[in-house]
């Protein structure tokens, strides 16, 4: 099925449908991306108000073949909001004025919002109702919920709360043939028919346009804590994360790993930053705990750490005694992205593992890139969930440039081994246009000819977000 | 696409690619169903013991066009397995001997079963390595896995749990192309690509053969505490709810709203069964708590109490104060269907509405089944999920056989209130082939013609389970 692309006679019959100032020339912004990987192009940007608008907008993309690519707040890392140049120029729909506040339901712990809140104002919303809204990431001011969606995003709460999937109770969204699906459910059970929502999910906006969603809502917790435990091997923190959850059930909102590797790198790069140990751990894990009324975060976390020392697991940690101390720790975990940008990767990976085979993984994965040359790793991530963020740098003094022969072997070594361990290769940015030869290479056969058919049976034209996501037919 | 019935030819030639004693004679075990309303009908029962025999069975339905009904434990109450003696002779696969426990990882809250383990042998698998498998409902001891992920099977622990969906992690299945899909992934997070896994489930076999799923684990709760509360009114009810929340947060288990009439039922027919009132309330809730080391629960559900004493919201309970008493006051909720039973109802109905909404929908529901005769209403159900068993009763001393004439405008009117307070008419127990008329009056045009896409699309052939969940097109 070929394109056609979106030319001046398309615009020109597309414009007087639309109220004024719908269709815009394209600006830059919507045509980089944050890696700076992609280039893209577009006949304009369409900026609609309503779910009515965008259907126009879809309706008219189909039944013209032109190319349509949905455009949330721009964060993502794969290149799903990008169509390159070497394409049929598509038509940007970008959902940054359906902002509204639907309606919220505190008594439910729902709330229902358009696809273009940005994903901080969703939160603010829901904690003036005295709710929390648990999806949390770092591209939380600008990321907006639609996208947030689309690509299933996950984020430091996972562990308690789940993926932007088990966040969301219904959705309305146009489908690739301009009709729109009121599925905007607030409902916690509904057994009607195939689960359209789980699947236009995680999708990356290649079966149709999300415009709203119900989004689940939970109790904002009375009482949070924060520590950092040292651990002495990644095993120690699995049974760490055992014991956590024996003594403190679901109140564990979040188990992040860290490397030694990244608090050196954030005493070279942030000397400023404070850290939590003088001699720094091989590894430590940060646990942030949500409690209800009445619970005291030190002592649940002294008791941990008691715990944690009894059993061998843990000999020293810092436990915030403050909300301020509480936010110097988080500060530690939250600056490693930064740091590891000050020093420049050879090569990230966004990858989950089965948890039990983590410690397998990194001894493993550290001698194969040993093999391949002089190169440091800072692994660290989102343990409870599985999910690490597993990246290589040059060794110390060394300059990423001199790398580069090296990197798609340390892409592919880090990729193989995952696979070979039963992981993912995109644990939560998705594969957007960056990971479709991951897919290929690693999906399984019969999940990609599925992928295909269901593509080809609500997309007939292919005109929504093509080359991302679906590799093409074979 | 017409379908042809599973004959001698097509048997005579299946036959030599399986084992010996796959193919059986149907016994009338697998052509009834709970409620008696279906009859079926089948070619032979297919018994593989393998995933690849179940593929091979499948494949050859594909070529020939035979039409292919899955098999479970048989306790679906909307007619799912079973295919009516009017269409053309299927084949029915039943997953029985295909009860493995491929493996189990407590570290990680996960394991892997075959399809045909029974839901009571899953959940005594987890509790043997010290995790919980926390979906629970009436059939537990007869209903196997497959079944319950193909209809996404609900029960008394989804308010804390999730559905069936929320506790499966991945999938096995054979497609209705007989593909054997290899999705049965440990991971937590992984976004490679659309969502196979909650497409097959809610799909009730019409997608495909579910062979083995990857299930979530919890930790068991070190202790468990009920109470019987009463309350003043369903408004009251979502109150306590609230306040529970606040309270208590992730650690409540079930929430179960009762009233009178289902206490009286109790002891009109079932006098020994020792109720926790002796006058009875117009409302009560039961409050069931899971909660970790050190937590003492009756000392919880006191404090629960007595801030709902404060609020008004109730003025009597029952808190069991021994693992005795505990099961005493579940028997009470679990003996209300069976003594719906001995009642007889005229219609019942599987409904759920947006929990704010209940109020307002008991109240106007009660006016209009009131409208149309002198009947008895027994609302109870899953409060905390807005999930409603809602059903109909004679009045005192009158037979149902009475009400023949009322029984589709009770329904009707029950179910067309559902939907106009955007409820679903299935909330838990899916629409096998009993629904599909309720799909097509109520549900979403654009969604159903998705749906029938994606049938077209995955089963080309219009093989699996022919009639169940999928309208005709239009």
């Amino acid at each position: 099925m070929t394109l056609t692309p979106a030319d001046t006679a398309f615009l020109d019959k597309l414009r007087p449908q639309l109220p004024e100032g719908t269709l815009r020339a394209p600006e830059p912004r919507y045509l980089e991306e944050p890696r700076g990987r992609y280039n893209g192009q577009a006949a304009a940007i369409a900026m609609p108000r309503t779910t009515q608008e965008v259907a126009t907008l879809v309706r008219a993309a189909h039944d013209a073949r032109v190319a349509v690519v949905p455009y949330g707040g721009g964060t993502g890392l794969v290149g799903g909001q990008i169509m390159e140049a070497d394409g049929p120029l598509p038509l940007v729909i970008s959902l940054e004025r359906m902002t509204a506040l639907r309606g919220i339901y505190p008594q439910e712990n729902v709330m229902t919002v358009e696809a273009g809140m940005v994903l901080a104002d969703v939160q603010a919303a829901a904690q003036e109702a005295g709710r929390l809204f648990p999806l949390s990431l770092a591209a939380e001011g600008t990321a907006r919920i639609g996208g947030t969606l689309a690509t299933n995003a996950g984020g430091v709460n996972v562990l308690r709360y789940g993926n932007a999937r088990d966040l969301c109770l219904g959705l309305e969204a146009v489908l690739p043939n301009g009709e729109i699906w009121h599925g905007l459910s607030r409902l916690r059970k509904d057994n009607t028919g195939y689960d359209l929502r789980n699947l236009l999910i995680g999708a990356e906006g290649t079966l149709g346009i999300i415009t709203a969603a119900a989004l689940k809502l939970s109790a904002i917790p009375a009482e949070q804590g924060t520590a950092i435990l040292s651990v002495s091997s990644p095993a120690a923190a699995i049974d760490l994360l055992a014991l956590a959850r024996d003594q403190l059930g679901e109140t564990i909102s979040a188990f992040e790993l860290i490397h030694r590797q990244g608090l050196a790198f954030l005493r070279e790069t942030l000397p400023d930053l404070r850290l939590p140990f003088d001699d720094l751990p091989e590894w430590c894990v940060l646990v942030d705990l949500g409690l209800p009324k009445g619970r005291a975060p030190q002592d649940e976390l002294a008791a941990l750490f008691e715990g944690a020392y009894e059993a061998g697991l843990s000999d020293d940690g810092v436990i915030a005694q403050s909300e301020a101390q509480r936010e110097a720790l988080w500060a530690v975990r939250e600056h490693i992205p930064e740091a590891n940008r000050r020093i420049g990767s050879v090569s990230s990976h966004d990858i989950s593992i089965p948890i039990s085979r983590i410690p397998e993984f990194i001894v493993e994965g550290g001698k194969r890139i040993a093999a391949l040359g002089d190169l440091r790793i800072n692994c660290f991530g989102h343990l409870g969930d599985g999910n690490l963020h597993y990246n290589v740098f040059p060794a110390q003094g060394k300059d990423r440039s001199a790398y580069e022969h090296l990197r798609s072997d340390v892409k592919r070594t880090v990729h193989d081994l995952t696979h070979e361990m039963q992981g993912s290769v995109s644990a939560e940015h998705g594969v957007g246009r960056l990971k479709v030869g991951d897919l290929e290479r690693y999906g399984d056969p019969v999940k990609l000819a599925a992928m295909q058919a269901i593509k080809q049976a609500l997309d007939p034209n292919g005109i929504m977000n093509p080359g991302a996501v679906v590799p093409a037919g074979r």
